[in-house]
């Protein structure tokens, strides 16, 4: 399949969840089934029980309405009281803000917890999510080197703050969700770029496997042979995406 | 002066600002009187008025407890009960949770102005402070005016969303604290790289005008001839800061 197309929705259990949010709801939810940032979004909406109407958003062929609510086109974003908004963090703290009543909250109440979890999140963005990216689409064994150096890196600080199972301990918070999309994917820079979650430290094996059997990511998780077809493309440096570009150009990711 | 010394304080409005606040408070407030995103976290606690000790942190001699509670030695940083925090944004934030009955408020309660005004916030930082830099860091011609075409382009796109005087109108937010620094540094980019506030359109000359008279702007700012020494290590891209190194190398601004 050429960069000209993607497979046209979720699978597995993903495609479960798809289904069961099918009716008018005041909140609409547009994803790419396959984007981890998606994901992010996904993965707290069925955390907290909050009702959305889930609508797949071709990135080849993006619909009327969608754009013009939206101009800029990107997922995840959603449509609430007829106005858009999109940002995969701001849209998580959004949720946090407009549904208070809806539990569990995926942020403490605690001032300074709640700005330890932001601490938590920009790192991840910062640090973990480019190395993971740079590995991927390194040609040069080198530079994949580097890259899964300076993941392991991110991996192991991300790690070493995690009271356990999760970041705050007990409860799963936007710090766990913020980082579970790439855990889900972590496969791919293990069979194509040599990375062993053993071999990353601080305790990073057992809060990848707590993070990846939480329920809200099991139901958003869709069949890897169809990530892969995508992840393909990344690792042959070859994918259009805005996050690939950047990386690409050393620019930060949109 | 070479790059392993700063003029030692705050000067002019700064100045008188520091010596309003240096009795002890619960909140100690680390700043570097130069840094923009420092300037940050200080507007916001004028404007709130909220208590703070204001101690100077000499980026080439922290002192022991300063890194004892924060071994990034990143400003600004918040020493609030014996915690240390940092990140301008995260400490913005942290400021709106913890003290709640100080006003005015920064961020709107209303959850999705709140989401805009971040939306403007996340822009600013990976649009606007991005193409400032590489225009003040790119040494030949050509990456300087691919550098100031970015800075317009991003400070028109900015300015279009504001409601004026004031991104949300007549209330002063977060969207424009982010920002404030950097207006108060073009005339940088005016002297050195040819940036005129009436190139840039959208009522941008207009908003930054608004913003540069807030008191809390002027109250945290020193005198230019101070920024300029600083300044000129950045111009001749010999600056070793977190962020000009970054810049230098195409990487996320930590």
């Amino acid at each position: 399949m050429s960069d000209g197309q993607v497979f046209p929705h979720a699978t597995g259990a993903a495609l479960a969840t798809v289904e069961r949010h099918q009716e008018s709801q005041d909140l609409v939810f547009y994803a790419g089934w396959f984007c981890p940032y998606v994901q992010r979004t996904w993965i707290a909406l069925e955390e907290r029980g909050i009702p959305y109407q889930y609508k797949e958003v071709n990135p080849y062929k993006k619909e009327k309405h969608f754009l013009a609510i939206n101009p800029k086109g990107l997922v995840p974003a959603i449509e609430y009281k007829g106005q858009a908004l999109y940002e995969s963090l701001i849209l998580s703290e959004f949720l946090e803000d407009a549904y208070p009543e809806y539990t569990p909250r995926l942020l403490p109440s605690d001032p300074f917890q709640k700005a330890q979890v932001r601490l938590q999140i920009d790192y991840i963005g910062k640090n973990v999510i480019p190395a993971f990216m740079r590995t991927v689409q390194a040609q040069q064994i080198e530079k994949q080197q580097e890259g899964l150096k300076d993941l392991y890196a991110g991996l192991k600080q991300v790690s070493e703050r995690v009271k356990g199972p999760f970041f705050l301990g007990e409860e799963f918070s936007l710090a766990d969700v913020a980082l579970a999309p790439w855990v889900v994917r972590d496969y791919i820079v293990a069979e194509h770029r040599g990375y062993k979650r053993e071999e990353v430290g601080g305790g990073w094996k057992e809060y990848a496997e707590h993070i990846e059997k939480r329920e809200s990511v099991l139901k958003t998780t869709s069949e890897s042979q169809h990530y892969d077809v995508i992840y393909g493309r990344y690792l042959r440096d070859e994918a259009q995406s805005e996050a690939a570009k950047a990386i690409r150009a050393g620019r930060p990711i949109p």
